[in-house]
């Protein structure tokens, strides 16, 4: 049943939707956050004063309102019939027609009494700006109507039978300013009376620049938190290191499989793992699909890759530790040299940057409104930079801050000095991305292939992007005695729980050379886009503190 | 360096390859062990003789070895220069041409003291077979050289060169019956006397129609269990049923995320769930992502999947349950009634289908050689078989075992009725793949939806295969007030920990009619391949008994 009475001249909404530029540049924060502070507090007396009104409205004049039909709670008292479109599809071919809209209401605001101002959003991300009015003779739209729309709590979700119209100028608040829809009919799905209060919520400026309430309100409320834009858009980019990081490995022959979460001893030394009662037995958490990958490798797989938790007991509480994150894992044969897999490696990662670059520059632009990042440097194709660890250390030692003149090519990289490492590497040969080779053998597990030609340094990798490490990766040990040696050098015994079964599948079968690497998904999002946390990208990050929701 | 001097006419070997059709049907299983325990033996006797003889070979005659450049264990005292190439891309192209082969011994066998028939295997299942054939003069290939590539343990992994040349005959039990190289070097990369026994191993017949070992030997030993053509052909069916779940679902707009594994409270009453210490509190490994898939759709996702491990703290040893699993569930909008998200379920799973059956038919064929099964029936397109559950229980009252005749419409069904009610199906539909809908109300849980016009069964579905069920799902309640109801209606508090935090979310904001489902994917594969347990499926089944590998 359509029965809308749409004005002839359709207005804007200053308020909502400011026509100046001025208005849009960011501000600094503690403005801002003064701001959505006194918004919030007008808002509050705002609702208050209408839900009065639309109280009154309903007990006083109940009997003469001629539009009771095409309002109220859910369920529906008439069906809307009107086509459902999406937000993102309305067009100039739509403009005069009526539609039917699922969509939150993002924010209203009255215009006298007849009169309501309201955007509607959907999939976080895309919004229109509409316009509920009265009709004179109180059919279709009704006073008490606008009243009640302005009543409904922000966020609450609606049906809407709405014409779809050409605003008088532009409405640069909403992503679809070009077209305007004048509601008819609104239902909400949730009778507002149901939606209580709950703590923090209300601080969730999801819409502003920069978020107003603290990180923990954010993750506190999941479905507030991801209606921002800003969270919808890094959801994408995440979404799409993951399928570019499959869609590559597959197109080179890799396959899928899926290494257990739940084993049955810690195998790298016992530190950092959790540990659980298993029926009689004990179990632990996995921290790597290492082992895993590499019995894909012995049982006849030429490359395999696998995407999924990895866990880690660890006490860490910075922007860069989670206690469960995704990691992307890959495993492949090596014909002649290690390199091969290495360059595999750079190869996924480029194809994801080129990608991002490509396909989402809508999305990292959103994100840098928020959270300001300078461009990713890409070294040029053919140029890709690769550092020895030893000639990582010497440009530290020569070039890097004092307290790093003299780092020594035997021990680890510490944070800071990894740092310090990016920014020389980014001034001298413009990337932000580049590998750094044969780390030294103390710095690498068991598993870690020595270099046949220098005992003291492995075949062994990390990557880097802004000077943070976000692969780690080799060659690996392949023969059984040198296994055995290897496990033995790192005070572990070959034959103890856990590691017998691993090297037992070296002693049984012959497996070929082989390598690969592990990337952390949201660290890779993380620092592409220069976030202030890891935290931001995981759909439900895990710390030491946190376990909700 | 190539220094290949190959007979011109290439024999075939009888033994490894027979030529006639009657031996290559599979017999019985009681045959078939025997006769593999008869192979293994005489294989033994083989092995040790030849052994000896290489052993005797080397010390008698080592200085007179012409060819001792050309073989010996990793590294190789020279290079092989001849191009790499993939077994299952050796071509016409390549006859007479040298080339390069990394592979697995799958077999060997002497004929005479100056000849030995190689059978060598790649990837699982592509095999080609190959003669090292002593030259006249000893350069090349040597007598020596002969007997050692004999004493070469079976899987080990070998680089070979070769030339490749056309079979006199069809070699059949070679997947490249038309091709046939003949070595000229063999470098093994594992020295054999590093290869131990480890029990068990030597009665994996991986080559053979049915496993000759246990179940359990197979499991615990990963590496020769996943290089059986049957375990390889079973893993591209798994890799195909989860890349058609994501590729259907991607298309029709939905999107990616990762729910935790780690969770703050027992979410579904607390039964079956794996607890564990976390800090100073404590965590438990998620059951589902019901609530996570939910979280998504009220902050504005309008259509979700996810891919992951979910985890039963069951201790029940069946063929069909495991302790971790990977789980492909989906949450979506309803625009009008929840049979929408029914028939994108059917959607997927008969994409599933369709796109096994079209592209898979060779894994079908040889996993049906060794697991044998019936044809997988489905319906006609738009003649989708959907009963209410209290059709499918009148069903089996008028047509199903005297045991059934009085089946109730209000309890869930046992599996021996749902087996039953599979076999009625079947026969009255021809499909092996039917909808169960409208579940009672004790059956569900307490997000599943009661149907508005009927208290006793909910707007919630099972999906079944070859009557056992595949897919749980249906219409959640988006009602705070109606959620808080159906939770107290099963016992719980609507306010206790782990279901506070779900509740609170429906409370604070408005979230629109939702439902969805979750698919086991190992239980898919096993039950469209009629395999005898999911444990053939997942790549390290994990039960009450099993954490190794």
């Amino acid at each position: 049943m359509s029965s809308s009475e749409p004005t002839k001249e359709v207005p804007t909404d200053p308020a909502i939707a400011p026509g100046g530029g001025e208005d849009a540049a960011p501000s600094k924060k503690g403005a801002k956050k003064a701001e959505a502070k006194a918004k919030k507090e007008a808002e509050k007396a705002r609702k208050a004063a209408e839900r009065e009104a639309a109280a009154a409205a309903q007990s006083s004049s109940a009997a003469e309102d001629l539009a009771k039909e095409n309002y109220g709670p859910s369920p529906p008292s008439t069906k809307i019939s009107a086509p459902y479109i999406h937000l993102r599809d309305i067009a100039e071919e739509h403009v005069d027609k009526v539609v039917q809209l699922q969509a939150w209401i993002q924010n209203s605001r009255a215009q006298g009494a007849k009169m309501m101002f309201v955007e509607l959003r959907e999939e976080g991300n895309w919004a229109v700006q509409g316009v509920v009015a009265a009709s004179a003779d109180g059919k279709g739209v009704s006073k008490q109507m606008v009243k009640w729309v302005g009543g409904v709590s922000l966020e609450s979700f609606v049906l809407v039978e709405a014409t779809v119209k050409k605003p008088l100028e532009p409405v640069k608040s909403c992503k679809l300013g070009i077209t305007f829809a004048v509601a008819s009919r609104a239902v909400g799905r949730l009778d507002e009376e149901e939606v209580e209060a709950v703590e923090g919520v209300e601080d969730l400026a999801i819409t502003e620049g920069a978020p107003t309430a603290s990180l923990a309100t954010h993750l506190n409320n999941p479905a507030m938190h991801g209606r921002a834009p800003v969270s919808h858009a890094i959801d994408e980019v995440r979404i799409a290191v993951e399928d570019l990081f499959c869609e590559y490995l597959k197109a080179q022959g890799f396959k899928r499989f899926h290494p257990p979460s739940l084993i049955g001893a810690a195998s790298e030394g016992g530190a950092n793992v959790f540990k659980l009662p298993y029926f009689e037995k004990e179990a632990y958490l996995a921290q790597s699909p290492q082992f895993y990958k590499q019995y894909q490798i012995a049982a006849g797989k030429k490359r395999v890759f696998c995407v999924g938790p990895v866990f880690r007991a660890e006490n860490s509480n910075t922007p860069r530790h989670m206690t469960e994150f995704i990691g992307l894992d890959m495993e492949m044969e090596i014909q002649e040299h290690y390199h091969e897999v290495m360059h595999m490696l750079e190869g996924v990662l480029l194809h994801i940057f080129r990608g991002l670059a490509k396909d989402y520059r809508n999305e990292i632009e959103l994100i840098r409104s928020v959270y300001p990042s300078e461009e990713f440097l890409l070294p040029e194709s053919g140029k890709e930079v690769r550092l020895t660890f030893a000639e990582g250390q010497a440009l530290l030692r020569a070039e890097g801050p004092p307290e790093f003149a003299n780092v020594t090519d035997d021990e680890d990289m510490s944070t800071p000095q990894e740092k310090a490492l990016g920014a020389l590497v980014r001034k001298k040969y413009n990337t932000d991305f580049y590998v750094l080779d044969k780390f030294p053998v103390d710095a690498r597990p068991f598993y870690a292939l020595p270099d046949p030609e220098n005992a003291k340094v492995t075949n062994a990798y990390d990557f880097m992007m802004r000077g943070q490490e976000i692969l780690s990766g080799g060659q690996r040990v392949h023969l059984p005695h040198e296994l055995e040696a290897t496990i033995r050098s790192k005070g572990l015994d070959p034959n103890q729980p856990g590691i017998k079964e691993y090297v037992d599948v070296f002693r049984s079968v012959g497996v070929p050379p082989h390598g690969g690497g592990g990337i952390g998904l949201d660290r890779v999002v993380a620092w592409y886009l220069n976030l202030p946390t890891v935290h931001l990208v995981a759909d439900y990050p895990r710390t030491p503190k946190r376990l909700f929701p």
